[in-house]
């Protein structure tokens, strides 16, 4: 029986930031624990088959519209980045380079720039200027996320979020089972409050 | 401005089943008209080069937890079809076929031998049980659904789907906005509302 919900996320994925927003009010009000379980979405959309909705014309204008919808109706600041895909690589793996106390902090910020403020994260300087908000030195993480340890943890990740059936994000895990989209975490909220 | 919601389906589709009896509900105390747009799912999806969730074995999986749960939570009688998936063409031009009178009694009488009843609708002698209930002549509607106009009225009523950018079902229509999925009947019920 769980006693968290596993959130697993990236960054480049919409229906994540959003997910991510609404735990944000969920952990106001109540004392319910989610592990944050970063994964990189190319990897484990090729791990399962599946083409990216990323990559589909027609998919990809209603998950715009779609997101703009529920950030509506969930009070939740968003904007379609307009450098949407990008590789998410660098930034997931920044992820797992910081420390357990600069990792929320990474998150907000990046997922704020991307899908609030509509910065392209692809520019090495727009990067440098979120790094300097959480004032690390963009040297030194240049230089750590091409660690080989870095760059083995995000794929182990992502293999043993497919090895537990994960195939996309944002998914929510509450005893073994599997709850995908930001739709569905009300019904994970459900699960784990069973238990 | 719509005064109306249309409603886009295919038999085959387990969230247009889904969505279906959420549209029944809802007028049981609710003065609101849904028009049933009948289309042909897989034609659809080539259409706007979409490769089923049908044919990728994480996402059908998840796909038949998800409307078990869904179902379970507004109280619809539903089965997961062991004999998913299968041609849904002949069933959707039988569909066209009837006469505005029995329209509404074949869709729920197909509906709920494949998705509650758990039949095997690429047997012919199952269709035959379902068109006694209808009391319709099988050996006239074998014929009828061969006939040329009925092929191409639901190619042309897949295509005019298409073409107001609806790419996938079950898909609500309101003001030349696109809803999919059945989560977001809701949301076509605020826009209808809203006018």
């Amino acid at each position: 029986m769980s006693n968290h919900i596993d959130f697993y996320f990236d960054i480049i994925s919409a229906y994540s930031y959003i997910a991510h927003k609404k735990i944000q009010k969920i952990k106001e009000n109540k004392n319910i624990k989610f592990n944050y379980m970063p994964i990189f979405l190319g990897g484990l959309h090729n791990l399962a088959e599946i083409n990216s909705p990323a990559f589909n014309k027609y998919k990809i204008k209603n998950i715009q519209n779609d997101c703009e919808l529920v950030s509506k109706k969930n009070n939740i600041s968003f904007t379609w980045n307009s450098k949407f895909p990008i590789n998410s690589l660098s930034i997931m793996r920044g992820y797992l380079y910081m420390n357990e106390k600069q990792k929320e902090n990474y998150l907000d910020i990046f997922f704020n720039a991307y899908w609030r403020d509509n910065l392209d994260l692809s520019l090495e300087d727009e990067v440098i200027k979120l790094l300097k908000i959480l004032n690390i030195n963009s040297e030194v993480f240049f230089n750590g996320i091409k660690e080989q340890s870095i760059k083995n943890n995000l794929k182990n990740l992502t293999n043993d979020a497919f090895k537990k059936e994960v195939f996309a994000a944002p998914t929510f895990v509450v005893n073994n089972k599997i709850f995908w989209g930001q739709d569905r975490l009300e019904y994970a909220l459900d699960e784990l409050s069973a238990n």
